[in-house]
């Protein structure tokens, strides 16, 4: 009996608990990497500072502002991973630096009535889905300093067209004759479900458009319901399929800025992109133009939920309008 | 505005009750087309018959029967996913061959008080994670008539030994070095937890072991717990990092036979391969033998997950024993 283990650790175990989740998230490099060297190649700004890492998960970004300097991390997260976390730092020997604290940002009492830096991972998919961007802001305006600093500083959120018929046909057509039988109820479904795929550069077939950029120093609450209009220019003549969104990430107000993107363009991270196909496909040219707006609000009945409108038309072509509710 | 659609079906793109598990299982094609071969290779045995299924989703396997000649099928889910299957039975003229009933099978009324044949898709990861195979043993013991059919009728849990060097680091040793951290608290939890993914048929290097079969038409709830023991033959000479578990499942009191396989050799299924990794590695030599146990019940906590132990020996060596939670 060279192992004995037990089943207390069951709870590590439960849904949003799983370790799976953070090991997906350690094992994106271009996310993990980023982060680590926002901080690390910063250490001038971390030394002697205190820290606040919000949903600091497995207690990996609370450990690079240890090692990068600062005089004190406090890492908060109402999971039960941060029992885990409270073990890592042991094992690596930082826990007199490294303060973790299990709850809700909104309830805790830190040890510091306010900190001069805040680190966060909080993006989710689509930047906003089931994102904990609000804990962020709360914890700005309760903790932060007067010019300190946040990191990431901005998320700048970007639309493209795509050609993509054939994993359309998979994920909408495959609806219409499932084994023989009309499945058409669930293409219903499905043309609401916005789809966190990876899509691939060349089935980007339009200009990109900026469509909100979120200020982590100026962004309140209330800038979590948008509206932004939109314009796309068409590269090729092919067919439009649908729409690809995806997000930017930049610490800016540090020294050595770094940045990275989650785009079909960019390396792969565990975001992926979001696709919202259309109901109808366009025949489109090179040099066509689509307008479109698109409307960002939590769901109404479970907030952590998004809804999601795009209304557009191809070269002033009749206006359609798309509704989805990313859940 | 050619779609206009709202957001009253909210609920269907929640957690359990979303249509992409539902879609999986249909592109399931060893799953979803063996079941349509046990139907419609069948139909004289259908013909006239009252036909129940037991957590019918979104009602393909009601819908075969149907087709087949069934006098009326009873469809019964507890999920949400029953308002989209009424909607499919409806497009497809079935409304009045189908009755779907949403509700606990222990609890909802049924029209007929004895069904001739039952039907279920039961079975989850490691055949009974999350399984309703006591909703089914239920139904069977409350409904069927003498003499009635089950489908499926028997199912039958493999081991084999596997190499799986490469992914094991990935998965087991990638904990020992987290971006220059030590992760290892991690790899106590990773080295608890069975592993569901697909298993290569080279990694496999011992012979396999039927370690239960389950009859359905005898089975009872409490052979859901259960202790095997097991004997593998080595292969190979090679090193041995885990074990593999999967199922068969046959249709065997049926005119037409049916069988398919959720092993590393068979063909992809959505059910894959579980994986549990040893916490030493073994070099075994060709001929070597390995004895083993494993004991297998619903977590005493939450019943939905599974305690898995298993012991076993290289060549009559050391005794080792790993603990799993499938949750």
């Amino acid at each position: 009996m060279s192992e004995n283990l037990d089943y207390s650790d069951q709870h590590y175990f439960n849904s949003y608990d799983h370790f799976s989740i953070h090991e997906e998230m350690l094992k994106d490099s271009v996310r993990t990497i980023s982060y680590r060297d926002a901080i690390y190649k910063n250490r001038d700004q971390f030394k002697d500072k205190v820290v606040l890492d919000v949903g600091c998960g497995s207690g990996i970004l609370s450990m690079f502002a240890a090692n990068a300097g600062a005089k004190h991390v406090i890492g908060v997260d109402r999971s039960n991973i941060i029992d885990m976390a409270r073990e890592v730092v042991a094992a690596n020997g930082l826990s007199s630096k490294i303060t973790l604290i299990k709850g809700k940002m909104e309830e805790v009492v830190l040890p510091f009535d306010k900190v001069d830096i805040i680190v966060s991972e909080w993006m989710g998919y689509f930047l906003l889905y089931e994102a904990m961007l609000d804990t962020v802001l709360y914890a700005r305006d309760r903790y932060l300093v007067d010019g300190g600093l946040i990191l990431p500083d901005k998320a700048i959120m970007y639309i493209s067209g795509i050609e993509d018929e054939e994993y359309k046909g998979q994920k909408i057509g495959f609806w219409d004759d499932v084994y023989g039988f009309d499945y058409t109820p669930f293409k219903s479904l499905a043309l609401r479900d916005p789809l966190v795929d990876c899509v691939e550069e060349k089935s980007v077939i339009t200009t990109k458009f900026a469509l909100r950029t979120f200020d982590l120093y100026t962004v309140t609450k209330k800038d979590l319901s948008f509206s932004s209009d939109f314009q796309l220019l068409c590269m090729n003549t092919d067919t439009l399929h649908g729409f690809v969104v995806w997000f930017d990430i930049d610490f800016e107000r540090v020294n050595n800025k770094v940045h990275f993107s989650t785009g079909p363009a960019a390396k792969y991270t565990h975001w992926k992109q979001t696709v919202f196909y259309t109901v109808d496909n366009h025949n489109i040219t090179t040099g066509d133009s689509i307008q479109g707006k698109i409307d960002v609000s939590p769901n109404v009945v479970n907030p952590r939920d998004v809804d999601i409108e795009i209304d557009y038309s191809v070269q002033n072509g009749s206006r359609h309008c798309l509704k989805f509710i990313m859940a």
